[in-house]
Formats: C-alpha cells, structure tokens, sequence
C-alpha cells in the first residue's frame, strides 16, 4: 500500500502541476485570443448622437466603427476639444456639463459641471486647461485637462458705475497662439483676453462698448478665429459690421469689418447666422453662409470686400473648406436640406450636388481630405464620400447624428 | 481503504481544481500588473539616431521618452513619412531600405528593399502607397502601405530617339492634391507626374528639358511642396532661376521663378542649398537659407520677388516656421553651429538667439508649437524648448541625433 499511496502522491502532485500550467494556458489564451484592439488616434472622427447623449468613434483611415461611448446625458448643440496627442475628447454641453472621453479606450473618464448653461469652449494652446463659456452664471470656467479639476472661474462682470455691476453671458470662447484665450460678453458689450499662460489667468485686456450705437449695445452672439489662428471675428447683433481683433497686434484693438456689408437700412445683414463656425477662411477668401437666403458670400478675407454671391439649392449652415483649400462643401437647411453642395474655390461656382438624404448635415474632411464624413440626421445614418468622385465609399447606422468632429482640429488654433 | 482512496481522489481533485484557479489568478496577475503602456499617436517626436540605426519616440504633450526602435541600419540622411492615424512611421534610408515602425508597439514591422540608391519618398493623399525615389535604378518604386509589398516600379528613363534612351536619378518626390505624385528626373532634366488614384499608377505627365540652356541639362537636384500644398519647387543646378508647377492648374505647365534672382553671371545663386526643406513658406512670404552666405533670403511667395535679407550668425541649413505663423526657428551649420536662431515674421529680423549645444540641428515644433524639439547631435542628446520663453523644458540622451520629425505632418501635403 505503501508504493501505491506514494505513486498516487506522485501522480497527484504531477496532477496538480499540470492542472496549474492548464490554468496558466487558458488564461493566457483568454488574453491572446481577445488581443485588445488598437488605433493611432490622429484621424479618429467623432460623431454626436443628439438626443441619445452618447458618441460613435470611427477609425478614418480604414473608414471602420470602433465604439459608442454612453452616459454623456444632452448633447444637443454639444461641441468638443480634442488633446494634441488625439487620445481625448472634451465635450462641452449646454447644460454645463463637460465630459473628457478616452478616445483610445472608449470609455467616459470624468464629468465636471462647469456652468448651469455653457455655450462650448477652447483647449489652450499648450494643452493643461480647457475653458468653457457660460450664459450662466456669465463668465468662463477654466478646468485642467488633466485632473478635470476647475482651477479658476472668471465672471463677466462690467462696472457700471455707482456701484453697480452687470453680469454678462459669454460666447465665441477661442484658444489663439501665446496660450492666449479670447471670448466675448453678450450683454456686457465687451471682448476680454486672458493669458492663459501666466499664474491665475489674468484678464490682459477688457474691450468695452465694441459695438454700441446710442444705448443698445452692439449684443455679440458668437465669434470664431480664422483658420490661420490669427483674426479673431465677433458676430454682432446690433450692428451693421463685425468686430476683429488681429491677435498678432492686440494693441491695433477691435476693428469694425464688413461695414454695412449686404445690410438695408433697420435690417440685419445676411451674414448673421447662428453659427459662425459655418464660416471658411482659407486662401485669402472667407466663404459665408448668408441666413435666410439661398446663397453664399465670398469676401476678400484681407479687405472684406464682396467678391462674388453663390447660388445656393437653399439655406447653406456649415461650409467646409478641404484640407487642400480647392473646395468648400456645404450643407443646407430646410427645403434642400436632403443635399450637400460642393463649390470650387478657382472658379466660385458650384461644380456638384450630392443627394445625401434628409437631414444631412456637418460635412467633416478626413485630414487629407480624400474623404468627408456626413451626419444624415433623419436617416439615421453616417455616410462617408470619396471628395475626388464624389461616390459613397460607407455608411453605418447612427441614432440621429449631428455634429462630427475630427481629431486631426487637435493641432488647429480656435477649434 | 475505499473510503481512504475515495476521499484521497476527493482532496485531489480538489486540489487540481485549486492549482488551475491558481494557475489562472498568478496569469492575470502577470497581465494586471504590467499594464501595457498606451499612447495617442497624433503628437509624437521621432528622432533619428544615425550611426546607431535606431529611432527614438517621444510623446510631445507630456514630453516623456517612450522608447527606441533599433535594427533600421544605416539612417545616413535618412527622412520619414507618417500614416494619417500617426500608428506608422515609413523611413526612407539611402541604401535603398524603407522601414515601417508600428508607433504603438514600438516595433520595427517591416523592412522593403525599394531600390539600391534611394533618396527620400512620399505618402500618397489617400495614405494607401508609399513612393520611393530612387537614384539607383533611376526611378520610383510604389509600396503598398499595409502590406509593404511593391506594387508598381516606375523606371525614369528618357527617349532620345534613334533608340537611344536615357535613364535618371530622381529627386524631390512630393505627394499633392487629388492623389498625385510628383518628382523630378535628375539626369534627365523633366518633371513628371503621377496619378496614384488610378489603376496601375499612370505617369500623366511628362515634362522635359525644364532648364535646359544648349547642351546642358538644368540637373534638378531637389524639390518641395509648399505648405500650402499646391506649388510645387524645383531647384535646379545648371540654371539661374527655379522650376514651379501649380498643382491647381496643371495645364499651365512648368513656370520660372526666382529668375536671377541674387546670381551673379557664371555662379550658381545663394538660394541653391541642398535641402530644399530648409524652406519656409507661410503667411504669403518664403523664408530661404542662404548657401555659404551668413544670410537668410526674404521673398514674396507669390510674385517670387525680394523681400528683405536677414543677417544670420552663420550658414543656416533649416527654416523652421512655428505654427503660428509668426516665428521661423533657424539652425545654423559650421560657425556658429551651436546656436539656433529665431527670426519674428512681422518685423522679419532676429529676436533671439539659443546656445542650444555644438551640432544643434533640426528644430522641430509641437503640432501647436508652444514647445521646439533640436537635436544636439555632438552633445549626444535631444533638448526641448519653451518656444515663448525660450526656456529649456528638458533635456534627453540620444546618440548622435538628427533628423526630428512630428506625426502632425501625417497631415500636411509635401511632407
């Protein structure tokens, strides 16, 4: 008994080895067998599902779905940042909340409320803070990228004399180079820089009644900064022209362009839409969606002289220049809206009109722009187009997309 | 006994089953505790190592040594381009070798035998090929990105009639809009471009005797891309003006720029240097090295005429422009070669100058430029510097580092 205990012995503690090793194997296959997909994160395109609050993450090179990410509550008119690197997202919402994603994990990493009613943000130059913009309470929140901790809130406050102050809602918040961050304050009538470079982001300047004429002030609705990160243009409601300030020579102040420009006596020009971000600069031309009217105005980006108008199929939202600066694709809203037209930029005129589907809006140019990406917004669906045929190269199913970004405007200032 | 062996096989089993969950915990373990490190790719550094044949990788955002890549061979001016996800690095060598790095992994993937004398090559528009130009046989060979098998030899040769052909070195190879490729035959004296959007790579057009004057070929012996991405340059050895093809308009054909400008009669002009990537062209001016000349040359990009000359402490080899637009960061070779120097765009003269170390070479800007990679090639080491300050952030060992290239240019044409 005693040989066969001790070769039982035996075979159990080779048993047990074996057993081990067979632990070890299936655990390691576990890990091979799902090897964790990776990507390079400096052409993801990231598209807002509206009224689902979450994001569809899509590879752009290989034109391949990588993942949703949820839980990111109302994203209606949600924008968002990237960090340098493409590796997060920093989306603003309007109900003041800002989520960082991980765009290489797809997962929601933290969410700060950083307002009660935001109107989207900026990431500074060196990447360490994001600033989003408030109606309410009036000012900007400055947040580390990082931690997502808030480091300092600077109120849009104007003294008004006497002792009395009036807050301001903020809008048209811009990054621009010298780590400088540029917004502007609706009732407040103002333009401020801050340094966002210096200890406690100082307010470097305040420019005051940059539009008013008798009482009213000149009411900025939104601003944006050129593509060459250098004109800072505010959008005035009250005015007959556009405030710029040329951040190169900050102390040239706030210059009126556009003066007049397409505007009837007690009318607003055509150039007022909501959004200014549907403006392209590039080339030496901003191209401009004209509101309530179915063309789009050429300026001379240096005089802001009129060049040319351009027919439209309807009213054009967003016009998109391709990373080549030969064309600009453009959507358009309400009756036309199933299209996107596509203007060349040596001739000023339009060359194609794809029937995208209803709905279809936020062209969005890979970064070398041999494709676009469309939110068909009705359809439910993405649809991706090759720019030089114009033929549909993908699409993939989306719960109501609107907005697209991709993170290739991580290098790019004022986006 | 029964019951001895029954409850023997019991404990057993037992055991087996607690050796495998063992087995199971100390492989997840091993999996859990090293984390593979991750990182975007859009904002990474990498730095030639030449004699070592090695690469480093840095992250820019966080300025943070990732790791090397060795076993590339001999890196002797060796240059590189990027996929447009920034995950892969293609490094053309002179031996004719084209290496792809997996930037993620930090791996060397694959090596490709494109020719037995190379000079540099391009990513095409649509990230699909790599074109590798090839003095040795004259030609450019057509790579597929994914797979890296060749898929196309171009061979430059050129009829002379009476059955006599030609054949060329090539130089200068330039990936444009709309998918084309273009380079210049070096013996040959032509331009010729590639449509590598269609089957079979097409060669569409062929431009001959570009800068011949009598006998004498004009020896085109570079090229670049302006940043802009449409004109493409042409230096040429035997001739006293430059070679410019607008790739917007291609019928116009080959245009002379630069017509004598700065040559004396009988002597090559100060702008011939042998890297044309030493340009600078933003903001409407091109910011030129001047050969053997203390001197960078100032012209206006779109009339080609002379803008200003400024005074540099030594010969500078590379223009650098910040991504601004407002600075051009200048090394210097031979006296003076410790220092790099940086020229303002809006008063076009000097504003500073950096003791960076003896060989400091290739100054290389984050994809927002607030910070400026350099090499300190007899330093051994790779510096990073505050690009508003002027700062030193940090300091890095290298092995006689050189040439430093972001994957930001993943984006740009011409690079």
């Amino acid at each position: 008994m005693n040989k066969f205990v001790s070769r039982l012995a035996a075979s159990t503690l080779l048993l047990i080895f074996v057993a081990f090793l067979a632990g070890c194997a299936v655990s390691n296959r576990t890990v091979q067998d799902t090897p964790k997909k990776r990507w390079g994160t400096a052409a993801l395109m990231v598209v807002v599902e509206r009224e689902s609050g979450s994001v569809l993450v899509f590879d752009s090179t290989k034109h391949e779905f990588l993942g949703r990410i949820t839980g990111l509550g109302n994203l209606k008119h949600a924008t968002m940042v990237f960090s340098r690197d493409g590796s997060y997202a920093y989306v603003f919402q309007r109900d003041g909340w800002m989520s960082k994603l991980d765009l290489l994990s797809l997962e929601l990493v933290k969410r700060v409320k950083a307002g009660d009613d935001s109107i989207g943000g900026a990431i500074t130059q060196d990447g360490k803070y994001i600033a989003v913009g408030n109606y309410k309470p009036g000012g900007i929140t400055i947040v580390d990228a990082e931690t997502m901790e808030i480091v300092k809130v600077i109120p849009a406050i104007r003294d008004l004399g006497d002792g009395k102050t009036m807050e301001s809602r903020v809008v048209g918040v811009a990054d621009a180079p010298d780590n400088l961050l540029l917004f502007a304050l609706m009732d407040a009538d103002g333009i401020w820089i801050v340094d966002a470079g210096k200890p406690d982001f100082p307010v470097i300047k305040k420019h005051w009644d940059i539009g008013a004429e008798g009482d009213t002030g000149a009411m900025p609705y939104d601003a944006f900064l050129g593509s060459d990160g250098r004109y800072y243009v505010v959008g005035l409601l009250n005015a007959n022209y556009m405030a710029m300030i040329d951040t190169w020579n900050l102390e040239a102040g706030v210059q009126k362009i556009l003066t007049e420009q397409g505007a009837e006596p007690g009318k607003v020009p055509l150039w007022k839409v909501p959004h200014l971000e549907g403006w392209t600069v590039m080339g030496g031309l901003a191209v401009v969606p004209a509101l309530k009217e179915n063309r789009v105005i050429v300026y001379d980006a240096k005089s802001w002289e009129l060049v040319k108008y351009i027919d439209t199929l309807g009213t054009a939202l967003f016009n998109v220049g391709s990373p080549d600066g030969k064309k600009v694709w453009v959507d358009i809203v309400g009756p036309g809206g199933d299209s996107i037209q596509v203007i060349d930029i040596k001739t000023l005129s339009v060359v194609k009109t794809i029937k995208v589907g209803e709905g279809a809006i936020h062209p969005q140019f890979t970064p070398k722009g041999e494709a676009v990406y469309v939110s068909v917004m009705d359809e439910g669906k993405v649809v991706v187009y090759n720019s030089a045929t114009y033929e549909k190269i993908k699409e993939f199913p989306a719960q109501r997309p609107s907005g697209i970004f991709c993170t290739s405007r991580a290098h790019q200032f004022g986006l």
